[in-house]
């Protein structure tokens, strides 16, 4: 069997353009003369359109796109994600309105739906907010062949890969015990870091299992901050990867299911390059989806704006991309000496706007203490972040451009930030890298010439918003605390379990409360959206009320 | 049998508060020598505790508060909402860590649970994100009668009282026929416009239908944007309201359910006094809960930031309220007049903090043009907004006052707003009202007395950005646009159904178009938490993506 595979780059409700994707791969299929066309889960509409599922309207029309599709399936099978009208009878009973399906077509004719049954309800997935659950799996013949079809999840709970599993159920299993022949599974799986290789490895296991050759494909492209990565695979009967598609880019491509020869072209990267390549795809993505072509952010002549100036300069061309420095009293002129030269080698625009002028006028009328040395003048400080949020929002809507926010997890998991400052802008480029994966991607980008200065990079960490100020006067270093972070996020360890890898009880405890404080989760809420690169971001995955009390203490040996 | 309800306001996380409260249910149980103490859903850690309720530390010390009430509960049976941990070999095989259930305690014993089995997932609710859904519903014996106990949701689909069920199983029924001779329903439904009457409606309906006595007890209370309103219910076997607890506060009371008397005391009012009592508690709650003594607001002139003043008043107090004026080149000084006559009735203070200065500092750096009289010079006019948001959280930073935002649901959908400017705050206090409504609400505060000036009321809507600016050169008048705006959130109304109400076709797509425009949606997800008043607000009830290119476009005949 000859079996092409479309890993598209969708847009949400982007009904002509998703079709005219899917017709190219169909058409990949043909000149190949293939005998399967696979495409990624609800590639029509678009997989995060959210609550459009629940749009009566969206769901009367979601299969108009498919007559065009169907038209165009002479010679071939396709296998094309959708969503689809639950029946009437059913909805009356209490159940949702739609399935998230795969349609089955061929030569110019829908043969019928695989459904999905388990609905991800963890992290940024809402599924069972929108879908009803598949009632029953079958087989689709094809050439005498028998075709299983999983859509995304469906194929993920297999009870001899994971440690963990999240549902009872393993359709895919069932589609193997009724007899498939060959698997396909079409998904919409985010990128995060690691989950390349976990793909290829659970790919692999299934097949080898089950001695069945495995059609993986996997959408790709950003959607507000999540980027699915495509990486779609194809392996054999054996477990071999016979076709292994780029991450991060749209890719069309023809395997046998028999070639017996692996694909080694596109193996997964180290972490590192994969996170870069997210990152530029994730702002490239959300600016040409939201149709902008330049961008503007503030450079600070930290490491965390000449990274964004960086990738964003690689996203959008660096003649489309405006770094505008605003020093204030507190300012280096280390500082403006080196967002300039950064300016130079990234071929970006810098401007001046210092916001001195407007800063002493408002600190006056305002009868505001200034900043002093050591002292914490909260007010002072945030003013200064502040004014220069609305410079950057007032040339983002006189030259519509979009605003890229610098902040790194570290700091907006902590709280250092300043909400309506800093945190403005349409897209959170950072907002999902700690501080330390900050420092190894601004090395990463060094590595063959020196792009991001070293003075930045070497430079000791301050938001220069009081006289000689820096994070390590406010916050512990960041190394100590990274880890941290990074554990209660990631792999959501408890404090104990974070203790127990060696940490300072108290530190633990006393930064886990400071991250989850009313008062940090209240500037939280109000973050625009953060390009993901890990299993717990910052954002629409992670829902928190800014109201509660939870707080988390030792338990000492006398009060057990 | 006697009852005693306790209608208690928990917060999320507060475990010896939200103890102290059940307790003294309790007590008042035994003084009232009760049988039966009912308390609300998840009232030992907080309803809306979202993720927290995915931390596996919450989780494994679920129980221990139970301990101290168990102890109190001699010679009673009190049922109490809880989160228990699921057992563990079914959470190995894929299942919830969690119930959300209804502990029932007698006489110093723990006795048994009754689980939640139909888990909400629409609007606010993420239920199947952390609960298990009951296996199995049971009654339990107290003095030779059989108590039904349902957990919210599952008392809530009664096929022969709602038109469209959500599920497919009623709990209730179910626990009716297995012979319960009382219902008791704990809950932590939220505040809608009308909401009260239906939930009167739906227990009486439910009671006279099975002859039996219900117990319906619900939770009160703001949290975050959502307000639960309590007014807690006990229905006779007659479906006659022999109790009805007052709403938007703590109440603790008792009934014999065979007293045969109608208790009229609190029935609901109308629906501009219910949303007023909602408003002021939501503000009071958020701030107390969140430590905050004191606000700030913003004063434009305008009937919004009037009536906002004069909620945050009853709230908070007004010696706690500070209002401030900042008036730009193009305020007019009728604005400012208005707004110190507001203060003086309220009793508010009142202070001046013109931005000419840095807004006239600011233009000439950025090289800005002014606006004009009917030009749209957007940049300008937000920096306006933008620069009264920084006063406004210098203010709150160097007080540590609450920041109440101003802006109405019409402008919030719409994009009438400046994201950074006016939008900032800690909560939005009229975010779920129409304009239309705001307007019925001030004249509801006045109905004494003149408590918001005419002259406020009165005024053509402006945002006083530009000269000569009002509401309705960018938008139609209110009265035309908020009911298709009330339509489509509330109802849920398609375009085509709005039109057949007798909407203009244009004005109705035209309006949708711009609600759901990427650059409107990319302000509302940054907003603060918006007080809830009806059953589509914006915030963590409405999930939209930014990117997307979903249009709403009729269908011609042409095109059918």
């Amino acid at each position: 069997m000859r079996v092409t595979i479309g890993q598209i780059n969708t847009t949400n409700g982007d009904y002509a353009g998703n079709t005219k994707r899917i017709l190219r791969a169909i058409e990949k299929g043909k000149k190949d003369q293939s005998d399967l066309v696979v495409l990624p889960e609800v590639a029509v509409q678009g997989y995060m359109s959210l609550d459009w599922f629940l749009d009566r309207d969206v769901a009367a029309h979601a299969l108009e796109p498919l007559d065009e599709i169907i038209k165009a399936t002479q010679g071939l099978t396709a296998i094309v994600g959708t969503i689809r009208p639950v029946e009437v009878e059913r909805v009356q009973q209490g159940g949702r309105r739609l399935y998230n399906s795969a349609a089955i077509i061929r030569d110019g004719k829908l043969i019928g739906y695989a459904d999905k049954t388990l609905l991800p309800e963890y992290d940024v997935f809402d599924d069972p907010r929108y879908f009803e659950s598949a009632r029953e799996r079958h087989l689709f013949k094809h050439d005498g062949q028998a075709l299983g079809v999983a859509v995304c999840e469906d194929f993920w709970n297999d009870k001899t890969y994971w440690r963990e599993r999240l549902y009872t159920d393993d359709p895919a299993d069932e589609l193997i015990s009724l007899g498939a022949d060959v698997l396909v599974s079409i998904n919409a799986s985010p990128f995060n870091k690691g989950k390349m290789k976990q793909r290829c490895s659970m790919v692999t296991h299934r097949a080898r299992a089950a001695k069945i050759p495995v059609v993986f494909v996997n959408l790709v492209g950003g959607n507000d901050g999540v980027i699915f990565d495509g990486a779609s695979i194809v392996a054999d009967r054996n477990g071999k990867i016979i076709l292994q598609a780029p991450p991060f880019e749209e890719f069309f491509g023809t395997v046998d299911l028999d070639v017996d020869e692996a694909d080694t072209r596109c193996l997964p990267g180290d972490d590192i390059e994969t996170i870069h390549q997210a990152l530029v795809l994730g702002i490239r993505d959300y600016a040409r989806k939201n149709r902008f072509e330049r961008a503007v952010l503030g450079l600070s002549g930290g490491i965390d704006s000449a990274l964004v100036s960086a990738l964003a300069c690689e996203a959008l061309g660096a003649e489309n991309v405006l770094a505008v420095m605003m020093p204030s009293p507190y300012s280096s002129r280390g500082s403006i000496d080196d967002s300039i030269a950064l300016g130079c080698r990234l071929g970006m625009k810098t401007i001046e706007h210092p916001i001195s002028t407007a800063f002493e006028t408002l600190t006056n009328e305002l009868k505001l203490k200034r900043p002093t040395r050591g002292g914490e003048i909260l007010a002072a400080e945030n003013l200064q972040s502040r004014l220069r949020g609305a410079i950057l929002m007032t040339i983002s809507n006189a030259e519509a451009r979009l605003l890229l926010s610098t902040g790194n997890k570290s700091e907006l998991a902590l709280g250092y930030c300043t909400l309506y400052g800093d945190t403005n802008g349409g897209l959170a480029v950072l907002g999902d890298l700690l501080k330390t994966e900050v420092y190894a991607l601004a090395r990463h980008f060094n590595r063959d010439r020196e792009i991001i200065p070293r003075a930045i990079i070497g430079k000791r960490p301050s938001a220069e918003l009081a006289p000689d100020q820096f994070d390590d006067q406010s916050l512990p270093p960041y190394d100590l605390i990274d880890p941290i972070i990074k554990m209660y996020f990631e792999q959501k360890s408890t404090p104990e379990e974070i203790v127990a890898t060696g940490h300072d009880r108290a530190l633990v405890y006393d930064l886990l409360n400071r991250i989850e404080s009313p008062a940090n989760e209240f500037k939280r809420r109000q973050l625009p959206p953060t390009l993901i690169i890990s299993r717990n971001a910052i954002g629409i995955g992670r829902r928190r009320p800014v109201t509660h009390r939870y707080r988390r203490a030792p338990i000492t040996a006398a009060m057990r």
